[in-house]
């Protein structure tokens, strides 16, 4: 697409490179800014600017925090003998929006995923089993909480291995078909699950 | 949602702003953010702003443009003969794309919405009827390429009464069934007009 403005073309070169966003809807937030305040635009930069100088990772769990321990790392009603393994900090969202764990969290930064040149290296997992092999570690069980993929899996096998001969208990998440979601669309393998790893009822 | 972070929550705020995008959205794009390079963010960010101060609109057709008068008004090649009358900048992109027009521009800014609150007054329209009723005026054909919508039928109305004593043709783009599109999936009206509007097989 030709665009009749240089300045028009670098923006939407600029936003396109976002995942997710096309040339189409880059040109649609660009235009949309253009129409706007000029204000609106400043402070959004302002705020992207400060968040990208500004931002650290928790040295202890690697999330991302505004301090060099997070909120979560730090907060005193924190449960800590549970550890949360996750592969990103939107998980650590998600997981404290469903306000049902108050343990702590360990994110990975990925998965291991051998055909993207992800390795356990390129992973936190050391410092995962650092955390664990410290003297006084408190952490007595470790939830994996990966996606249910193939490299999810991986990285659950390879994690289990590394820390089996320590004294911490190991779980995965339950996996089964959805809350609210209707039998017949669940795939089979879900559904297989469900039935074989199914619950008592109480 | 909760974010673990003051500056990831101003961020999401921020981007959550712009059309078509939530918060999970919003949040997905700081995350990406956060990832990659500190350069890429900052240069992202100099684009927008250097956009948003530099920007102008056309002192003729208001498209959106780098200087006082923008690169279709001041075209050596362009037919001064032919004016096409849009709503937006995106439009002209569009029309430029299709590489079937060599006219020029109106950029009206929008389209007559009472429920909006947009009248005549807020769109470019007396500026139009400057560019026709002026002296050394060599423009002799107006086309209307506004949406084909309720509002953009009203604008068309009411651009054609206001020019209609002028000595310039006016038409709009033609309304028919898409190209490449499959017959039984138009609607009834466009499939309606598509009959009635039949041109001659050549």
């Amino acid at each position: 697409m030709e665009y009749s403005s240089k300045l028009i073309e670098e923006a939407v070169n600029q936003i396109s490179r976002l995942p997710g966003i096309g040339k189409k809807t880059a040109l649609r937030l660009v235009l949309h800014l253009v129409k706007e305040k000029e204000e609106s635009t400043f402070s959004l930069t302002e705020a992207l600017n400060k968040l990208r100088s500004g931002i650290r990772f928790c040295v202890h769990c690697h999330n991302i925090s505004d301090a060099e321990v997070c909120s979560i790392c730090s907060g005193v009603k924190r449960d800590r003998s549970v550890l949360c393994v996750v592969e990103n900090a939107n998980d650590v969202l998600a997981i404290e929006n469903t306000a049902q764990f108050n343990g702590l969290y360990h994110v990975l930064g990925g998965v291991i995923s051998p055909i993207n040149g992800i390795g356990p290296g390129e992973l936190k997992i050391e410092s995962l089993v650092n955390r664990l092999n410290h003297g006084q570690s408190e952490i007595k069980e470790l939830i994996l909480a990966l996606s249910p993929t193939l490299e999810g899996d991986t990285t659950a096998f390879y994690i289990h291995k590394r820390v089996k001969d320590l004294p911490v208990k190991v779980s995965v998440i339950a996996r089964g078909v959805p809350v609210g979601g209707e039998l017949e669309y669940a795939d089979e393998i879900t559904l297989g699950r469900s039935i074989t790893a199914r619950t008592l009822f109480n």
